[in-house]
């Protein structure tokens, strides 16, 4: 399947545009099947990853609150080597987090050579919701777009590829969702009445996902915005992207340290 | 006294025209009493920077071997509060920070606000010897240039001032200083053989240190080339340009937070 339409390297971005919906015109089966396979390719390019420890990947989600943040998390890592692969999950700045500028805790999480990183929320945050409540003045914002794309650069020349994800819903579903959560108890802790005053931003939510992803993006470190109310698509489309990234890298096997021909499986003991 | 010819904010440099040894036609006892007013003023501004915690300061410290680094720290950090004073000496990278870029390190030890943070060492080690070396090649050296004007930036906007100082002497007073080293049996462990080799490529260190300081350098985060060799002299540049840094930020003790006209210290019990 081709997910083209859905990357984003600096245009101009109107989510109103895209699709929250999708199924790629496949069965729920034959997706169940490529997802298999893809799942498959990701672990194996994983390993050489892991084994070069030379390059890395970022993984950045953003999204609307109940859009499948956690779910896309849990499917893709549940096929990866957790020994190469961390999670990072950034909630509201702690204090100290606030005494410095805002990429310091998300560069301290940064992924070493050899791993897969994953961000559930992520620097982004400090244009979103940090725009939406006017926590900062404009300038300030636009400073941060630079400081944004200064990171992602600084951390690409050391061979980190940065791929960028956001989770794209309706309001209507989002509502579907909150349901959900309050109507089944072993999900009654998701729920957050919080995010129902966020929910009511929703507009301004999106108007600054587009200002973000527009200056935001490049054909280094480019957003895809996931169709993700199906989510079997949604982990199609995710654990393609991530197939073709760490295709693009190339990674190698190390060379071994010893000489070959010395060494043969029935010659040590 | 009036340092600014030794400020250098993006001008090209020439270390040859930067003298190695000055009093400011200061005697002895005069310098003595200068800095000692000098130490007791930035200890009182020190206070106001910790009290408000908004803004910080990070003081980074460059030079070739035996110029004083230890010795000027020493004699610095003994007139702060160590409470709001951290000192972060970089050494070569372990494995583990060289699987990241070249400025994770350095970014998680940055200051927090309130705090005065003393680099012994620092990211333009990426710049010096690793460019002395050819560790890396010269596109790269380029773009690090960049990266760290990129970082001196993204904390400038969050309140740290920057002020960095090379510590300059001349390569016979470093052969003294090392010839001390070995004469005296409780210096004998700062003495590391491959200093020589290091001194071998004085003139490529010089030259290293010139193109940083070209590129590295501005009005927001200046670099100071301080003559060391006296080290009186050493001492009241550097606690005199931290004054005027410290002042320039303006610290404010914040405000109480409780009505001062219902609390007295006699009614409180």
């Amino acid at each position: 399947m081709d997910f083209s339409k859905y990357k984003l390297i600096g245009q101009s971005v109107d989510l109103g545009e895209f699709s929250t919906h999708e199924t790629g015109g496949e069965s729920e089966k034959e997706l169940k099947k490529i997802r298999e396979k893809l799942w498959e390719d990701v672990a194996e390019l994983q390993e050489a990853l892991y084994a070069e420890s030379k390059q890395s990947v970022l993984v950045v989600l953003q999204a609307m609150d109940a859009a499948g943040k956690d779910s896309t998390i849990e499917k893709l890592t549940r096929n990866l080597n957790a020994q190469g692969c961390k999670v990072h999950s950034f909630k509201s700045p702690t204090k100290l987090e606030k005494a410095h500028d805002f990429l310091w805790r998300v560069h301290a999480c940064s992924p070493q050579a050899g791993e897969i990183g994953i961000f559930n929320r992520s620097h982004y945050e400090d244009v979103l919701i940090v725009k939406v409540h006017n926590w900062v003045d404009q300038d300030e914002i636009i400073r941060r777009y630079q400081h944004i794309n200064n990171f992602e650069s600084l951390i690409a020349d050391r061979g980190t590829k940065v791929v960028k994800f956001m989770l794209n819903i309706s309001p209507e579903y989002q509502l579907s969702r909150f349901k959900s959560r309050l109507e089944r108890a072993e999900k009654n802790w998701k729920f957050n009445p919080g995010d129902l005053d966020e929910r009511k931003l929703w507009p301004d939510y999106m108007s600054a996902f587009e200002d973000a992803m527009q200056n935001c993006a490049s054909e280094a470190s480019p957003w895809y915005v996931v169709p993700a109310q199906d989510r079997l698509f949604r982990d199609v489309m995710i654990a393609s992207v991530l197939k073709d990234t760490l295709e693009s890298m190339k990674c190698e096997y190390p060379e071994p340290e010893f000489d070959v021909s010395e060494f043969t499986a029935d010659s040590i003991s």
